[in-house]
């Protein structure tokens, strides 16, 4: 099965490098995650990848450009012209002739707020460089402002899909946030699509040290006790313990999918190809 | 006589605001002349507009990216990444839909170096910010470096050319640079084209103060005294002295063209469609 009808609903948070510096100057959703999610859904033909490569293209210098992403830059602008986040998104899209959608979770920049534990003290550290950088070890997160607008797009697709799929990412910081955005949250919740969760294949250092894939797990049901969940999707070597994984996963409502999706130079990433291919499977109900 | 095999060789010596900025911070050739003709040759649908207006837009803010053209951006990281000038300049033409193409006429960033006068004393500035600025009246240009690299597809864009136009334009810092590049000069001096100078509408505050109309002539003869040229064209309310001015034309071996090629609002700027139009009727031989 291919499909365009992909719609990528991205976290708002971030507030370091390019985008943070955008964030803070000029007043606008940090757009980086944004651009990483439309580079990959580009068209494969010249004009598809020497766009994404330019929108990926970062200055460097001694200068005031120094660390900025062109693409970042390019949204930016858009937003400024346009006036509408969704529309900039959707003629980058169209530059990049991406398959698929990619789409803000919410329309006001957010902060994260991480509840840390450190040597049995926990504390709270707020913004996601902070999250990712603290030597403690986190617990949970919520969003500042706590009740952010969501973007109706992005619920609208959630409420339209056949199957939403949490992760693979950063955890806390890219994949646990779309439930504390109320109104995306309820859309999660009351959807009548399929929800998989594809585990990460290793802990994020700073965000998950340590992390087993029941934490993961674990995590995601303390973020939203009562969302239910149909497969989790897990890389086959990365599972220790098939049993304890398939118990946690059942405590989700769901069933455990083990699979080859790792990329084939033993790097802690998916390879894209397996991974849509072992999805394309689930969604066919041939897995 | 619609057509887009169309040219533009532009001047790089611009030091000033966000191309300056570019220039110094990360050693490229000035952007924003070429962004200008660029946007200038968009396609007018809703494609090349939208895209056109992005590469026009400039950041406003009290940080680092105050100023900054867009556009001014996107050609530096396709120069960046391609490591070709002409290259990136042809992928922005892309993206615009443009009619014709838009080349650097050096391959290095020039500085234009003004031989200035003031009350009776001759000097000189460096740079087209210090051009523009100085409040002597410039007599002379000439580059810095001396004997720069002519792009060579600009070259081979005037040997193949049918007509060369000349002007509108910043008269010492626009329009005669071109021959003070010696290899471009040469071919604007060699070609079977037929040459022509559209005459600017007013003169231009700090360049060009009071001069008249024949003034501009004479200042080119000096700039290259064997240029022969065809036409000039000027527009028919700014000529006081239509015979003076043909004389002067005659010096250069050109006949007079007078037309209203003006902007109807009184502005001293042309109308693109009343001077195209005029255009085309002298290269048909019908005016």
């Amino acid at each position: 099965m291919v499909t365009d009808r992909l719609t990528a609903v991205v976290t708002v948070a971030d507030d370091g490098g390019s985008s943070g510096r955008l964030r803070r100057e000029l007043g606008v959703l940090p757009p980086g995650d944004l651009r990483m999610a439309l580079a990959a859904l580009c068209g494969d033909d010249e004009w598809g990848s020497t766009w994404s490569e330019v929108v990926q293209h970062r200055f460097r210098s001694e200068g005031e450009l120094h660390g900025h992403a062109v693409g970042n830059l390019l949204i930016v602008a858009l937003w400024e012209l346009l006036g509408d986040p969704v529309a900039g998104l959707d003629w980058v899209g169209r530059l990049l002739g991406a398959q698929g959608r990619v789409l803000p979770m919410a329309s006001v920049p957010l902060d994260i707020v991480a509840q840390v534990e450190l040597d049995g003290v926990t504390s709270t550290v707020r913004g996601q460089v902070a999250c990712a950088l603290t030597p403690g070890r986190v617990q949970a997160i919520s969003l500042v402002p706590e009740d952010p607008p969501a973007r109706p797009e992005a619920v609208a697709a959630v409420l339209e899909a056949d199957w939403v799929v949490f992760g693979p990412g950063s955890w806390f910081t890219s994949v646990l946030p779309h439930l504390k955005v109320p109104e995306l949250a309820r859309a999660l919740h009351s959807t009548q699509a399929k929800r998989l969760v594809t585990l990460n294949l290793a802990p994020q250092p700073g965000e998950t040290d340590d992390f087993s894939p029941q934490q993961h797990l674990e995590v995601l049901r303390q973020h939203a006790p009562e969302l239910p969940i149909d497969v989790v999707l897990a890389e086959t070597s990365i599972v220790d313990d098939p049993g304890a994984l398939e118990k946690s996963a059942a405590a989700l409502g769901a069933r455990l999918v083990l699979a080859d999706v790792a990329a084939a130079d033993g790097s802690p990433r998916h390879d894209p190809r397996r991974l849509a291919s072992v999805l394309d499977e689930i969604f066919l109900q041939k897995r």
